[in-house]
């Protein structure tokens, strides 16, 4: 569908999907038929302000609307929803879904051939819903880091290896996301003395949270 | 070590742990020298107290400290590292790491044979950190089903396939929980954009006590 793609940025997502084209035949040059904006998604608007009106223009953030691509009209977005490190090359996109944007069905069949040429399983997004779904996916993802480093620290601090851990969050998300543990047993003595050993630390609040919207 | 063991309880952790027991070829019978309680963390007092003393006692527990084998003084625990579901076998024991307690050597080099006798990855853990050890654990696990349900919710309402969470969630984890997204890029606008979207809804508390707890 485009046989050559500019892609704008050459950071973690950039590089990843730069040689996921060139690995699948398309050519990444200077003023290709898409321009296509890995940038920060803040210089989005600039960048695109930047290009001459007449090639299509897309981007690849998942919180950015449609709109930060004016003046284009030939527009759209694909998110691919993956965190990627710099190294991990265009393998890290073998996957993962990709959240396809478009206001025309021109510009919806070029995201869904970008989507695809790249490896991706696309869905379509609402370009009005990318907030929530920005959501989900930082909370999935962002807080499972942090998920892990809270653990960590109990972990360091009770003396036990926090390498233990990860069989136990793999196994959680194998096992379908099957509560088990204290709160699935309603057992609130349990929970009554986590909350006492993490009295007055700052993991209090979190796990006090956490808790609360398990118990729902 | 043990010949013969009596496991008490035939629920998630009692049936795996059973059927583990007699793969390795020990004999899984009653009045056995080892009597392993599998039972809810709420009877194991009870239980223990209704054995007559002589053989050995040990308990799975996480969270439960050795005290509650008593009168038994030949006591330890081995707590599985790990989510377990009813029908999924001893085969869940493996690669799961395995919390060892005891009082004394004799029991050490009793809880290291079961720990290892299972399958499991034995570390040491001091019977008065349990609390914290038992919270990392929850954190980790427990609280990862409601970051995963909490973000489905919102994938749900955007319009967005939860299923496309899963590559995403698996890896974090393999990338070493990198922390990659709009908090770890100081991007606070859409941090902001987050929170608006959840306004007024009963995970917005929740979003931003894990934003807050991922800034620190």
């Amino acid at each position: 569908m485009f046989d050559d793609v500019t892609v704008i940025g050459a950071g973690r997502a950039g590089s990843a999907i730069a040689a996921r084209l060139r690995e699948r035949g398309v050519r990444t040059r200077e003023n290709g038929a898409l321009r296509l904006l890995c940038v920060p998604d803040r210089a989005i608007a600039e960048v695109a302000r930047s290009i001459e009106p007449g090639p299509w223009v897309a981007h690849v953030s998942g919180g950015t609307p449609l709109a930060a691509l004016s003046p284009h009209i030939r527009r759209f977005s694909v998110h691919p929803l993956q965190t990627l490190t710099a190294t991990g090359g265009p393998g890290q996109l073998d996957g993962a879904w990709g959240a396809v944007t478009s206001e025309t069905v021109e510009a919806h069949q070029r995201a869904m051939w970008l989507a695809e040429t790249l490896g991706l399983r696309p869905f379509v997004l609402a370009d009005d819903q990318r907030a929530l779904y920005h959501a989900g996916a930082s909370m999935a993802s962002n807080f499972l880091v942090t998920l892990f480093r809270a653990a960590e620290r109990l972990f360091e601090e009770a003396g036990a290896p926090p390498a233990a851990l990860i069989p136990l969050m793999e196994r959680t998300i194998e096992n379908g996301f099957d509560l088990t543990g204290p709160i699935a047993r309603g057992d609130w003595e349990t929970v009554d003395r986590h909350v006492a050993a993490l009295d007055g630390t700052d993991l209090e609040p979190l796990y006090t949270a956490l808790a609360e919207a398990t118990r729902q």
